[in-house]
């Protein structure tokens, strides 16, 4: 492997407010996920954000969440496969809209938060929702974490699935993410994760919390745009991976 | 002419709470308009709705309206032109996906209450929202009062307008709808209704508020459902229209 | 024991949404718990259900639940102490508001869905909200299950706890309810909710789904409003309670 | 006169989102106007905010607006008296709530954006919104427009009135705020504001935008929180005014 996506959250404001690094981000990724109006965003933010993605070339994708904006998604909520699927249906449909109407293309969903923790661990909810993706669009790529549900859930229903490693975050030694309540869990230095981005491209490996390594195959990192030098971090982890040879490019089927 | 669709806006309830007569209502028409989310509606409602209509083979539109769920979006809200064609490309994209979802194919939009009658004439809003949803999909119908500035709107722009009359009110000398605050503005008896559906589609022609009539052409008729006997009118129009020979359909371009 | 408080959910409609048997339950309970907005309920609502309380010298209590309304308040929802107290906070204020400017006085706080299942098995959660309400008013009681974490909470604060009792629903040996999963929890016969009321105010006793009884003692009972004969049910409690000479008033502290 | 009330509003960010500048300006003001969750604001935030006006003794005020968090409460809806005022008891109550849960008292209400601007002329609006805050606590004073419908109802209802001036705007000669739209109408350098703060005190006199000057007696004046040097701004005015030998305190019945 020698090229990789970088893709990160983007048009999380709402109305009146801004959130995030977008214009930096911009920079530096290859894919979009684009907040789509239920923990954030709204309409306006979602047509100005394809149309900025779309000038750059930039691969777009639906981020859907829960329907708790006062939580910004990030709350578990008791939901059936049934609903959540119709969560992400909704919300996916919005944006393609905005995507249509801009003469883009969408190319992949990526969930959000909560939803997307439930969905790497909850059989149920990952074939619903994958099952709805496929049947709205069966050539949109869906993100997510490597050896979950929901790879098994995309694989099985023909969905193209796209491994994600992250590049600030340590793992457990069954693959699987360390818990933010660690310590040790997220890392704050930009060293060690521009070391981590090139490792999960070049090795297809990942630190465990434990100060071990444990195989990692991605195909997409996430760079986060909600910390305060998030877009410094972003830029740095760009350059060093082009410095290295990686050629970075949005995921194909 | 001797055809006609008939229309009616399908779910419009929200979560536990129902509303209107779908069930009834969905034996008389051949178009129904699906509430989406902002004004009326849910995802679930929506995707069932869809199921629903496709397994009838009624034609599917978006139901677009103000994002104002509390006031049923029937209470004007000074909003800009990018503001409601944002709000309408939202709404009408999601609904799309589960129209996709469930292998249909979505046929026209037709927006709600107060959104409705501002885009009848407010040139710059009925282009803006012509405007966009040509952009999303140009084989989309638009429906709305024929002579409005939608419907200029729609026929400059490239998108089909579908000229839509009422069969239970009266119109003004000029072909706008006689305000509801004014007496016989509204027919309640089903008898006035019905002789008024035969006219609009033999004749082409309404009554005026002060008993006189006027040419009024349209392709569709609104049946309303959310009156007492909503169901028990929509069904002797519709049996009505039948006697006199008149073919019941969707519109087509 | 001879006397009884007859409690149940009012104003759980939203906009032009209705729900439930208001205008039947008034001539029956003694105590109204009124929806504040955010799983049901709107501004005008409250504002009407409390007028009509007040004439009727029915006692008003705030019915808070948590802020997702196209769930009615009954999917949990991952809530820290902090954010539940400041739900119950803001809602229990908003419905005071009204009481307060229709002369009236707010009497108790009931939990809504959820919220109530999560403040009678959660400890931290428990203490919060007693906490708080005891802060905003301590002459409110607090309704709940008794033996609950939330009476625990109520009794320690200082706050004063009225343990409720369900007429149509059978327990588990411990005092709990029966999950409305297993059959012969929900009872649908008017028969057995008659009975098990006089039992519950008379014997302190109520059933157990597996057959035997289970000590209750209780000082309110919930009547439903939501379920299709709900409101003709509720009036033969009521006339049985009266005619076993119970008197059904209000709790007091 | 010699004294002067200034408020600013605070407390109108939403979950993860932060808005203004509320650190600075709690420096500088001896009123607040707390956002109450519609337009803006969210319990958790309402909370925090009123337990640090109280920590430094400013005194504390409801700023409820339309329900509209996407436009932030800056669109005009058609609502009815009857609606407006649910609206602002509702949010008055729900703050109040905080206000006494941690010890402190209610000290005014000023509408914010649209409601603000709509009660300031349409009488019918003004005489709705001051009575439901009269019958809901009479001793609480609302701020406004001095010569506006909304202070002759107050006035009439018997409720006090603060009227309120502001030092970055023109105004017209017949007293009331010059459009924002028009070039002259609101100043951005600190001095000019600074100027009018003092004369505003002193002479009791405002500059018109056609050059001139028009009488304004105000009790309150108003410091914006949301542009770029707004916390500057408040605290160069704070201080020119105490260096006038001006007292700057809450204002009172």
């Amino acid at each position: 492997m020698n090229e990789i996506d970088l893709n990160a959250d983007l048009g999380e404001g709402f109305g009146l407010y801004a959130f995030g690094s977008d214009d930096e981000l911009l920079a530096s990724i290859s894919s979009a996920n684009i907040a789509c109006g239920y923990h954030a965003g709204d309409p306006h933010q979602m047509r100005a954000t394809v149309e900025r993605c779309l000038e750059r070339g930039i691969a777009i994708g639906a981020h859907p969440g829960l329907p708790d904006r006062l939580g910004f998604g990030r709350r578990e909520m008791q939901v059936t496969p049934g609903e959540a699927s119709d969560f992400v249906l909704y919300q996916t449909g919005a944006l393609q809209a905005f995507v249509r109407a801009a003469g883009g293309k969408l190319c992949h969903v990526k969930l959000h938060g909560a939803l997307y923790h439930m969905a790497s661990t909850d059989q149920a909810l990952a074939e619903a929702i994958a099952g709805a993706v496929y049947r709205f669009d069966p050539s949109l790529l869906l993100f997510g974490l490597p050896g979950s549900r929901l790879e098994t859930a995309a694989t099985e229903c023909g969905l193209g699935f796209v491994p994600e490693g992250f590049a600030d975050r340590t793992y457990r030694r069954d693959g699987r993410l360390a818990s933010r309540q660690l310590p040790g869990a997220v890392w704050h230095e930009d060293e060690k994760a521009v070391a981590q981005a090139i490792s999960l491209v070049k090795q297809g490996e990942a630190a465990t919390i434990d100060g071990g390594s444990v195989v990692m195959r991605v195909r997409t990192i996430c760079l986060h745009g909600d910390t305060p030098n998030a877009a410094q971090s972003a830029k740095r982890i760009r350059q060093a991976l082009l410095a290295e040879g990686i050629i970075i490019q949005r995921p194909t089927r």
